[in-house]
């Protein structure tokens, strides 16, 4: 038990009280009007995928069994609520916050690292009306932007093609210090490989990327700053120290041949830079990456670099690569590759024509696309900003509605179709063809028997009539798995890896007209017969008819 | 000492290893260099004023201040270090991590809340080199979005006007928990009047708002799911209880009469919305806010509240108002005011008239600013995703800049002027028109004699020499005071109203046109004509000659 409470914490601010007061309130008019032991069923779903996709990676799902696991109003919150809410609202009603618990809900979800789509539930919870009423807000916040996050690094993961190493740079422009390390986390789980963020790296297990910034180069003069210049030369292993010898020296002396090689002048070459340089590859003789664009990418920087680089080969290390931060970056990468490739060959340095280029420059999904086109050289791209705050849509609209009360379906009508919620517990399918990609989500009544794999099963927009089909599945998979009942958690959760995998497995079984950048074709979600003409007959008994006059 | 403590106590997450891995290697590199004695200055500023607007509110400084009292690394983040960082990072690298503290760091800030402008300092960070590039990324976090919330929330303040109630809606929608929290926080700070979000009220101080979801409406099906009907009557002062009656019955008479009066068809009225109406009456029968448009707002919810609102004056009690969350809000809320009008008028109930509308639908600035083109009759906003997302543009780009190094300026130069940086340890005043209005910013050196009331300083633009002006302040201010010095906040912390108070005084002291919607005119921020020289000097001497062939 106290392991699993190890495994259960989580940032002390995700609590009860991190909720819109309305859910109080709410709770306070439910329990006087006599519903405390009213049940409900709400669905947590969203209305459209973001970034004008046509699919979500749903995540947050384990933060939500957490808090499930952790709720419980402490005596501060009562006291803090006592002073806010109205002098008459009944002290009773306090013992009976004091003494909620969220025992009596059950919670159904789709895995975590699921591609997902509008409409369907992600979330079905059950319970009590005001237990479950109450978890609304925290539930929406834990989801919303994970899953948003997730879905946006999963879109750069495929722009930028599997080759391409992506690492997650934002915290400096994340929507507060938990923005930051919720990006890193789901950024990870959706596709990236890493993260700048070193306490979301000690949190949740991720490799974590950096050398240096401009301040780092520029915080150097001239080559007298150096103050250490002898470094310790390996055998051709690696694994003898044979020697310790002047490596400055050798820098230079390298510069010089290479600004030959090059084309560069030498005098252009910024002294500062390559001290910074040479002292950082002395600090991390085996991690040497440069940051090559402080003074002129290809007139110092770049020179500076292969200078050290070969440097560092002739005492037996191997240095990483380049960061590119600003400019033209297609064309820089083109050029910093030539010379890689000119020095590989001219020294006969294999190795070099394939040192790492890293490119960071403010750098969006369009971005990656544009410079495919480009034929770029980039090996890895840092994202910050785009990818952290979602510039493109920083906000995921999941919303969460009653679907039935006291075992009474219920439906929320709305002049927009779109906002026309679908009544009930629901089952849901998810419907595969004989390659292995799939074909349509199913949204059946609660009980209606499973659809079955070889038989044909109608499958129905939830709205409009004429829009159905026969659907023959080769595979069908249940979509709602209980993880939340009688108090406990009762699905193992899946370790980081696991759901890192999952979202690349997941994206493969969708068809790649959907997951295209550009116009890409809407993934269907249907009902059952059964459920479409449930849903139009609450519909026609809840909506008035209008009288025009 | 452990009051201080108490004070100074901010969210875990908020720690010295929530940065870029990269401080962490640049410390090696500095370390390993030894740099250790090395000391530095670094600017924080921005660039560009978000929004498309002119001006910014700088926040933030708080949390900067309670990370500095709080810096220490612990046992496990070394732990942790040791992991990550290459095995051949020294052992007394570590030790030197763990000891090291903020002790020697000196820092200036702008006051929070204050208006401020690009590229003028917010912060001036001084000290140990190492120590002050580790603060970097932290100090971004906390002041980016900070920033970027209350400048919003000042700007949908304006937008809206003095006499509008605005509250903060957006904890569902926000980049995770902390994304909502510091929304609320700073939103507030910024010029709103609460929040919905609970903890944010108990952790901050600021007033908690709400009522209640369309989900309790639907909760309800019939009046038969009214288990109470009877309500205390009041005296006419409210004070002194006479006895308890049907509130059931008064409202269902009421709505008879109503309907008449407001020429609304009685049958057209969901039943289920005015019993959800009674009970929440009932429970809050002093604070009764009815979210009415669940079903039809004309047809259905206008009636239901009225009839509640009226019965609830007949027992004594004084209904608060509706909130509209769909629909055309101008319309409805001017179709809303009429029937209150009306109400108050035919009824004799005065204060009727003035019963509050709030709106709630996917409100952005531009909305606002056209809704009061449509003379609307809403006196709360309750806005969610564009504040605290800050759909507009969400994120402001603040950075921290090396300027001085071992009491040498530096300059990082940039083919894109913007990106330029000013060097020096820099003193800063605004200077104030005798109309009380703010003129310019100017920058100076260091030690420069600054500009005296009544006396012309010659204030140039930093980078183009034709742009510059005689000023003739009526009163300078310096801008930068000391906040951190000797391992100790020099300065008192204002409370979160005093915050507040700053930047509504601090926006009055800015020309109208700097803060319109529409193509609002450019504050100046200027050098001194020695620092203008200094600038010039040390770019000519940093910039290599190009060569053209």
């Amino acid at each position: 038990m106290e392991a699993t409470e190890v495994k259960m914490r989580q940032n002390e601010i995700i609590q009860p009280l991190l909720t819109d007061l309305y859910q109080l309130t709410m709770a306070y008019a439910y329990w006087k009007s006599g519903k405390v032991d009213d049940t409900a069923v709400f669905d947590l779903f969203f209305r459209k995928n973001p970034f004008s996709g046509e699919f979500t990676i749903f995540a947050g799902l384990e933060q939500c069994i957490k808090f499930l696991f952790n709720f419980r109003y402490s005596d501060s919150d009562i006291t803090y609520l006592k002073q806010i809410l109205p002098p008459y609202v009944e002290e009773e009603f306090f013992r009976y916050l004091k003494n909620l618990t969220v025992e009596d809900v059950t919670l159904f979800a789709i895995p975590e690292g699921s591609v997902v789509f509008p409409r369907v539930p992600l979330l079905r919870v059950e319970g009590p009306l005001i237990v479950v009423q109450l978890l609304e807000t925290t539930f929406l916040n834990l989801i919303n932007y994970s899953s948003l996050i997730a879905t946006n690094a999963a879109r750069f993961r495929m722009a930028a093609g599997k080759r391409i190493k992506l690492l997650e740079f934002g915290l400096r422009r994340a929507q507060g210090p938990d923005g930051g390390l919720s990006a890193s986390k789901y950024a990870y789980l959706g596709g990236f490989d890493g993260t700048s963020n070193v306490l979301a790296g000690k949190l949740f297990h991720i490799p974590v990327k950096g050398t240096h910034a401009h301040a780092y180069i520029s915080s150097f003069s001239t080559l007298a700053d150096l103050k250490t210049r002898d470094l310790a030369v390996y055998d051709e292993n690696g694994s003898d120290l044979i020697e310790s010898r002047d490596f400055v020296e050798t820098c230079i002396k390298r510069r010089d041949q290479l600004a030959t090689l090059l084309g560069i002048l030498l005098q252009e070459a910024n002294d500062g830079e390559l001290a910074a340089f040479i002292s950082y590859a002395m600090a991390f003789p085996d991690g040497f990456t440069a940051l090559v664009d402080t003074y002129e990418v290809l007139r110092s920087g770049l020179l500076n670099f292969c200078a050290v680089a070969v440097a560092l080969s002739d005492f037996g290390y191997r240095p990483i690569g380049i960061r590119l931060d600003s400019g033209d970056l297609a064309y820089l990468s083109n050029r910093a590759r030539d010379a890689f490739r000119k020095i590989a060959e001219e020294l006969t340095i294999p190795w070099f024509a394939q040192l790492s280029i890293v490119a960071s420059n403010d750098i969006n999904e369009e971005t990656i696309l544009s410079l495919n086109d480009q034929h770029h050289q980039i090996d890895c791209f840092g994202i910050g900003t785009h990818l952290v705050t979602c510039q493109k849509q920083p906000a995921l609209g999941c919303v969460y509605k009653l679907v039935e009360i006291n075992k009474q379906p219920k439906i929320k009508l709305s002049e927009d179709l779109e906002k026309v919620t679908i009544p009930g517990r629901k089952d849901i399918y998810r419907l595969y063809g004989s390659d292995g990609h799939a074909l349509i989500d199913l949204m059946q009544k609660h009980g209606e028997p499973p659809p079955l794999a070889g038989n044909r099963v109608l499958c129905r927009h939830p709205f409009l009539e004429s829009k159905r089909a026969y659907v023959n599945p080769a595979r069908v998979e249940p979509l709602l798995h209980i993880y939340w009942q009688n108090g406990r958690c009762c699905q193992p959760l899946p370790s980081m890896e696991q759901l890192r995998h999952r979202v690349q497995h997941q994206l493969g079984t969708i068809r790649q007209d959907h997951k295209r950048n550009l116009n890409p074709t809407p993934y269907k979600v249907s009902v059952s017969d059964s459920l479409y003409s449930y849903l139009h007959k609450l519909w026609l008994q809840n909506a008035p008819i209008g009288e025009l006059s």
